[in-house]
């Protein structure tokens, strides 16, 4: 990598932790200046905008969330066990750019905000729901999930509540609360979701 | 009521409207003297800070919502049907404050941000939890509730749900995916709260 991809990089790692924490309209040039500790020509030398920043910056958090959260699930062979490692993955790891989860703090800044930055809460959103509306249908055709169960629905149901539940415990500043929406939705995978043996 | 009291109270009610889409950090004094038809004099007569209203709005945000989704559940006798109409009226009936759920955007905008802010959404958000509890608890005493429930975190599930329902539907601009949350969660309730019938 030469020094100006490094430097680019080590801005966009540095802003996305900030942002994350202060979001968007918080987050002021002078305090990205000085986390980077560029001056304000140097930042703008490898982005036209702050939104440009903002966006890389997302993208960069959002890819660390997926590889945190799915990138160990391709070794459990059983849908219903994945379901369930993911769901416990959320309540035993925290999310690995400081301040929460960047989808939740985008989507809800920015709602009503800045229109690329929502557009990036919203794709991520719905590449999760993806992820996870696929290794519920794989596990359909393995017999591994009941086949009543309407994938994109489950996902859904599955990926707000713990998104609900990163929320609740963001506000109690200790990680029980997630942990316990957390078995709910274990015990909810185990009486309603995972196929019965025959 | 005065005209002094009369114009705080509008003061109070379209601040709320602003900051509830906008956010505190993303709604400016200009905003806020825009939307109230007032000069920065005549809101800070009223109020001694943009810290003090955002409290002030938020307050009275959070009792329109608790009005909204609480006061119709007195009338209800059993606590499993209060539940469900607890559940059923968040898909149904959207905040009275545009701009989706006070407590959610507030918290997570100010989780790393305004203390006062925060606060005042970790108080509501308990509050929330504690009319929750009550009814479970009471309903455990009627025998309308499964008695091995432990009604805390029956309640934190179920809001913390919720809530991630509301991000979902605020992503999609669509009630759509907050109506798919409550279904499960009443599908729930029906399956494993409501006392069965001896």
């Amino acid at each position: 990598m030469r020094k100006g991809e490094r430097t680019r990089q080590h801005v966009i790692e540095t802003a996305a932790r900030v942002l994350n924490r202060h979001g968007y309209a918080g987050s002021g040039m002078s305090e990205l200046m000085e986390a980077t500790g560029l001056a304000k020509g140097g930042i703008y030398r490898h982005f036209q905008s702050k939104e440009e920043l903002a966006v890389e910056a997302f993208q960069y958090a959002f890819a660390e969330v997926l590889k945190l959260r799915f990138g160990h699930l391709d070794a459990v062979p059983n849908a219903a066990d994945k379901l369930v490692k993911y769901v416990e993955g959320f309540a035993s790891v925290e999310s690995p750019i400081p301040g929460g989860c960047p989808i939740l703090n985008t989507g809800i800044e920015n709602d009503d905000g800045n229109a690329a930055l929502l557009k990036c809460s919203q794709d991520a959103f719905d590449s999760v729901l993806r992820r996870l509306t696929k290794i519920i249908r794989d596990g359909q055709e393995r017999k591994e999930i009941r086949s009543e169960i309407v994938p994109a629905e489950l996902a859904l149901f599955l990926y707000s509540s713990l998104e609900g539940g990163i929320f609740a415990t963001r506000l109690q500043g200790s990680r029980q609360r997630l942990k316990t929406v957390a078995r709910f939705l274990c015990e909810y995978l185990e009486a309603e979701v995972r196929a019965k043996r025959s």
